[in-house]
């Protein structure tokens, strides 16, 4: 169901990052892609089902990367794509999913709001609401990521998952605790946008009030019921990584790799830089999952490049 | 006999692109792998030779990529591999060449001055040289882009192939003119190191005295005259592009593609700003062939990001 354009992406050690981050490291590279991030596997199944249904219309909330995933996965099947975001996504994720042709209604307030309008415009209209990490399309698309990590790597101990919404960490999450029980499924969160991570800790739903960091894509703060039932089931642990560490591992990334990430992507690296011993000599890979990133704000928070030092 | 880990790399059109451009516009990246550059296709498969082989011994001149390409097989296969380069070389290939194990001879002088001294070492030690474009593997393994290319996209006008030695535009050019022979095959240079442009318009080797370019992955002055043979039978066109338009064009792939890539991996992307006319419409594939750059260079010529103006 799913375009062979967004399988089977890049997997590919990176010794350039390892000197300064003291294990080995390989990156699954989510980004190069029509929509830059990894939410088209899911929406593509979404999108796929509804094109053989008698439904032809879907809404989803969105941060910003499941919006044009879907918005491409919809045009491509004849759909009508509506997007709910909030009006301080980054406008670089909010234009992309105009140039992709969905209807873009912006909310005046944050993700978790724009996740209620969206349950009441599919009510209203009584069309299909696509929920991020609820839905089991969205968890489906993202474990074939863990499906090619089991498939490809020879062997790697642990794999570092950016915790959102929970469709990427649970997909990926069960598909390799299935194939590779041994492998640590590894989640994280900015500080600045801590609820679900919490909510693992406390076996429970923790919200919180606001968020507050640079990592978009994993801004929320209600966690869903039955998704933290499933983050409980596959990962071994939940860390939270602060802001200046997110910006090191975009600059890193950036330096030493060549990638440009938005800051959702760079979570795995930030976890690894703030405990090295945890990962010492051990083999790491960490998802790059998405680069829609809004340019200038990147220059500010990557500043002049390779000022990390010297080549290794 | 080349590792997967290079092959069946990223193909997708890049909307982003298109407004700037005035044609379909899709990427084929060969940035995505643990040299970041599409080399190690050609070198997977000598260096598999040699692994068969009594000779464990190989050297060869290098812009940096090659290089780090043989550097890579040969560590797979416990080869002893000699590189000889210009000290001129962006240091970050040079860095990444001895991080890999390989012997480094640095030349005072170009590339040009690094053959010479490759062929000397070859003789002398009685080892096996590989000379980029000549030697028939290194242009079977860009042959493999060709053959991915024609094997996925589901139709294109045009591919756009960054001209140096030779290898990939003869490897792609002959694939793609042999099962797609209606696919233009057009290569381009630098206005800067013309020699292969100039030779292959007169349809003789022509030679310069020096090159003056940024994108010193393609840069120069003595082509080999069988691979101008080769050229002449598989292109259809060769170009000169600006170094301004290789600088517009990097700057184009980091705004709207999220990509950073090395000057030669951007002439593709010039062409096409300096005569818009001739792709009008067209569905356009431009390998992205590497993305070793300085940081500090790529920075002076990028400069801010973002300021090509608003977003499509």
């Amino acid at each position: 169901m799913i375009d062979p354009i967004f399988l089977d992406t890049p997997l590919y050690r990176c010794e350039a990052l390892e000197p300064d981050l003291g294990c080995t490291v390989s990156i699954k590279l989510e980004t190069a892609n029509p929509v830059r991030s990894f939410k088209a596997r899911g929406t593509e199944v979404v999108a796929t089902q509804l094109a053989n249904s008698d439904s032809r219309a879907v809404v989803c909330a969105s941060a910003g990367n499941l919006g044009q995933a879907l918005a491409w996965s919809g045009r491509h099947r004849g759909l009508d794509v509506t997007v709910v975001a909030s009006r301080f996504a980054p406008a670089v994720k909010l234009d992309r999913i105009r140039a992709l042709d969905a209807r873009l209604e912006l909310v005046d307030g944050d993700f978790d709001m724009a996740r209620e309008r969206a349950v009441a415009i599919a009510r209203h209209d009584g069309i299909r609401l696509v929920e991020d990490s609820l839905d089991i399309e969205t968890c489906e698309g993202a474990a074939t990521i863990g499906l090619e990590l089991v498939d490809t790597v020879p062997s790697f101990d642990a794999v570092l998952i950016a915790l959102g919404g929970g469709a990427l960490a649970t997909g990926v999450g069960h598909a390799v605790k299935t194939i590779a029980p041994e492998v640590e499924v590894i989640c994280i969160q900015p500080l600045g946008a801590p609820a679900m991570t919490h909510s693992f800790h406390q076996r429970r739903v923790v919200t919180t009030d606001s968020t507050n960091t640079i990592a978009d894509g994993v801004a929320g703060r209600c966690p869903i019921p039955t998704v933290l039932d499933d983050l409980l089931l596959v990962a071994d642990d939940a860390v939270l990584v602060q802001e200046a560490s997110i910006i090191t591992g975009m600059r890193m990334l950036l330096d030493h790799a060549g990638l440009v990430v938005e800051p959702s992507a760079a979570l795995g690296i930030a976890a690894i830089l703030e405990d090295r011993d945890r990962f010492a000599g051990r083999h790491v890979v960490t998802i790059v999952c998405g680069s829609n990133v809004d340019m200038n704000a990147y220059q500010r928070w990557v500043g002049t490049a390779a000022h990390t030092g010297g080549h290794h």
